[in-house]
C-alpha cells in the first residue's frame, strides 16, 4: 500500500518525520535502470537499509549525464551508487528484486528513452521560442536586460515540465509552448527581483552578474515587471489550436501561482523568516512551496490543460509536480552546502553566512538526503495512471531534479 | 470636417503645432453646457479666441465640483470661465452659438446627466470591489502593503472608463467590475514602483507615505509583483457572463498595455530622459503615451469588449482613449509647477527640480493649455457615433481629466 500524503498540504514533511526518522523502517524500495524509481512503501516490511552521502555523486555526474549508464541493466548497482545521492547496499538491491516483477516493465520501457536526448531537444526548442518570443526592440535597453536573464542558459526545467506533461496526455510540444515560455520567463523575473539590492543582495545568478548590476536597480525592477506582464499576454495571445476556456483557466493558475498566493507569498515568508533562529519545519516547507513547488505545479498543470488532460489526470500530475517542487528547493539547499560558487553559478554557502533555516539546518545533511529520496519516490508514485513509456520523461524529470548539480 | 489625427500615432502633438501656435488659427468653438465639450474644427474659420489662464479654476473648483453648475443653461459663460481652464471670451461664445445648432441637443440631454453622481456611485462601488477582490489574509504583510496602495483613494479614473464603455455599448457594471479592478490594481502597481528609492524616490503618494516608506523596499517591489499577476488572474477568474475569447483579448490588451510595449517603455525611456536637455517632443509624447495612456487605452477598450462592443466601436473608443491619455499627462504636467504638494497629495515642482523635459517647459504654460483644450475636443469627437446621452459619462470624463485638480 502506498504511502499517501496530499499535494498541496503542509504536512508532507511533518508526515515523513512522524513515519521515523529512518527511511528503513517503513520502507522497500526498488532500483528501476533508466529512471532509477524508488518508491517507497509504507506499512510493509521491507529490506532494512541504509543510505549514504556517495562523494561520487557529487564528483562523477554533469546535470545531464544519464546516458553513459541508459542501457546497460548490469551496471545498476553502480548506476545507483553514483547517480542517486544515497548508496543503496548491494544485498538490499537484489532482495528487493523478488518483489516488484510488474515494475521490471518499467525498466525495460525506460531503456528505449533517452532522457538525456529529451531535455537537449527540449532545451533548444525552448530557447528558440523565447528568443523569438522576446526581440530586441525599441526601446532596447529594456528587451535587453529582459533578454540577458531569459537567454542566460537556465536548465528550463519548467518549460520542460510543461511540454512533457501536455505530450503525456496526448498534447504536442508547439501547443504548450507559449506557456512553456512564460513559466520560464516568471522564474527569470522571480530570479531578478530576489537578486535585488533590497532583496537578496546577489551580485551571480547562472554564473554572470545579475540583472540590476548590469542594467541598475530602476531597469531590473521594470525588467521583471515587463515579464510578468507579457507571460500572460504570450499566452494569450500565442496559444493556438485550445479552447478559450482552458488557456484562461491556464492565466488564472499562473497568476495564482505568482502572487500573494504563490510566489511572492513564498518570498515575503522567507525575508520575514531572515535572522530567525526560531524558524522551523513548518515556515521552512511553507516557504519552499510557494517559493519553488507553485511555479512547478503550475508548469505542469498548464501543459495538462493545454494537452486536453481530464480532471483526474490534472490532479495527479499536480501532486507529481508539489513533490518534485519540494524535492527541487531540498535539494538546493542540500548543493548550497555542498558545492562552490564556481559549481553552482550563483553564490554558495550564503545560506550558512545568513544563518538560514535550510533543510540540512534543521533535518541535518543525511536526513534532508533521505527526505529528497521520499518526495522524489511520491512524486513517482502519482505518474503509475499513465503509459510507462510516456510518462518517461516526466519521471526523468524527477530524477534529474533528485540529481541536479547546480 | 473634424480635425482627424491616428490615435496610436505619435504626431498628435506635432499635427497640433504645425496647425498653428494659437488655437484660434483653425478653430471653432462650442461651450457645452453639462459636459463642457468644445470641439475643435479644423479648416473652418472659426471665431478669434484667446486662452488665458484662470485663477478661478484653481481655487474655486473641487476635482468633482460639477454639480453646482450642471442645470443651469445660463450660466454657461460662468462655467466656462472657472470649470475650464482657459477663459472663452464671452463674445466668442455667443458668435459660436450660431453654428452648432444639432449640438444643442447634445447639451439638453447632458442637462439630464449627473456626472458628479455617477462619478460617487462607481468610486463606491470600485473601493467595494477591490476591497474585497484583496482580502486581508496570511501572509498578512504583502497583503497588508497591497491594500495600503490600493485602497488610499485614487481617483478610479480608470476603472470609471472601464465600466463606463462597458455601459455605452449595452453591458452592465458587474460585467466590467473585475476588468475594471485589474486596471486600478495596475495603476497602483505602477505608483509603487515608480515611486521606488532607485526610480523616482518619492515620499508622497496619495498624501500618504509611499509603500515603501511604510513597508520596506522589499515588500513594496513584491506589492507591485503580486497586484500585476493578480490583475490577470482576476480578470480570469471573476469575469462571469462573457464568452472566453473575448477575456483572452482583454488579457492580452492588458499585457501588452503594461509591459515593455507598454508602461514599462514608458518608463524606461522617461528614466532614460532624466538630465538630457536635448529631449524632444516626439520623446515626451512617447512617454506620456506610455506611460499614461495606454493603461486608459486598455480601461475603454477592455469595457468595450466585455460590453460587446463591435470592432468600429472599439476602435472609436479607443481613440477616444488615447486623447483623453495624452491629456491626463498634459494637465499632470500643468499641475506640477500651478500646484502644492498638498494640493496634488504628491511632491509638487518635482519635475522642475528635476529639470524634467514637460509640455509647460517645452511649449510653454499656455500652449500647453491650448494642446489640452484640443486633445479633449478630439476625445470627445470620436464619441459621436453613439447615441449622446449614453456617451455622456464618457463625455463627462474627458472634462474631468481635462479639469482635474489633482
Amino acid at each position: 500500500m502506498g504511502m499517501v500524503v496530499m499535494a498541496g498540504s503542509s504536512q508532507s514533511l511533518t508526515a515523513f518525520l512522524d513515519a521515523g526518522t529512518s527511511i528503513s523502517s517503513h520502507s522497500s524500495c526498488k532500483i528501476i535502470t533508466g529512471s532509477f524509481a524508488v518508491p517507497i512503501r509504507r506499512g510493509e516490511s521491507g529490506p532494512s537499509l541504509s543510505f549514504l552521502y556517495s562523494s561520487q555523486f557529487s564528483s562523477g555526474v554533469s546535470s545531464l549525464g544519464f546516458g553513459g549508464f541508459r542501457r546497460a541493466k548490469t551496471r545498476v548497482a553502480a548506476a545507483a551508487s553514483v547517480l542517486f545521492p544515497f548508496i543503496i547496499a548491494a544485498g538490499a538491491v537484489e532482495e528487493m528484486e523478488k518483489h516488484y516483477d510488474d515494475e521490471e516493465k518499467v525498466s525495460e520501457e525506460s531503456h528505449n528513452f533517452d532522457f538525456n536526448a529529451y531535455m537537449t531537444a527540449k532545451t533548444k526548442a525552448v530557447n528558440l521560442a523565447l528568443d523569438k518570443a522576446v526581440p530586441l526592440q525599441h526601446p532596447e535597453k529594456i528587451r535587453e536586460a529582459m533578454r540577458y536573464s531569459l537567454l542566460a542558459g537556465g536548465k528550463r526545467v519548467r518549460p520542460a515540465l510543461c511540454i512533457a506533461a501536455c505530450e503525456l496526455v496526448g498534447g504536442d510540444e508547439k501547443t504548450a509552448m507559449p506557456a512553456a515560455c512564460a513559466m520560464e520567463m516568471m522564474h527569470t523575473m522571480s530570479l531578478i527581483h530576489d537578486d535585488l539590492p533590497c532583496m537578496d543582495n546577489d551580485n551571480l545568478r547562472r554564473g554572470k552578474p545579475t540583472n540590476h548590476k548590469v542594467y541598475g536597480e530602476d531597469t531590473a525592477v521594470l525588467a521583471g515587471d515587463a515579464l510578468i506582464s507579457f507571460s500572460f499576454e504570450h499566452i494569450a495571445l500565442a496559444t493556438k489550436g485550445v479552447a478559450a476556456d482552458r488557456v484562461l483557466r491556464v492565466i488564472a493558475h499562473l497568476g495564482k501561482a505568482i502572487g500573494s498566493e504563490g510566489l511572492v507569498a513564498g518570498q515575503i515568508v522567507d525575508i520575514a523568516s531572515e535572522g530567525d533562529s526560531n524558524v522551523g519545519l513548518d515556515t521552512l516547507e511553507y516557504v519552499h512551496i510557494h517559493k519553488t513547488a507553485v511555479l512547478l505545479e503550475s508548469s505542469v498543470v498548464s501543459g495538462a490543460i493545454l494537452g486536453g488532460a481530464n480532471e483526474d489526470e490534472i490532479d495527479r500530475l499536480r501532486q507529481y509536480a508539489h513533490y518534485i517542487g519540494l524535492l527541487f528547493q531540498v535539494v538546493d539547499d542540500i548543493l548550497d552546502v555542498t558545492k562552490s560558487s564556481a559549481e553552482l553559478g550563483k553564490t554558495a554557502g550564503k545560506d550558512l553566512v545568513t544563518n538560514k533555516a535550510t533543510y540540512p539546518k534543521l533535518l541535518g545533511l543525511e536526513r534532508s538526503m533521505e527526505f529528497a529520496q521520499n518526495l522524489t519516490a511520491k512524486a513517482k508514485e502519482q505518474l503509475t495512471i499513465f503509459d510507462k513509456l510516456k510518462a518517461a520523461p516526466l519521471l526523468g524529470l524527477a530524477d534529474y531534479i533528485a540529481n541536479r548539480q547546480n
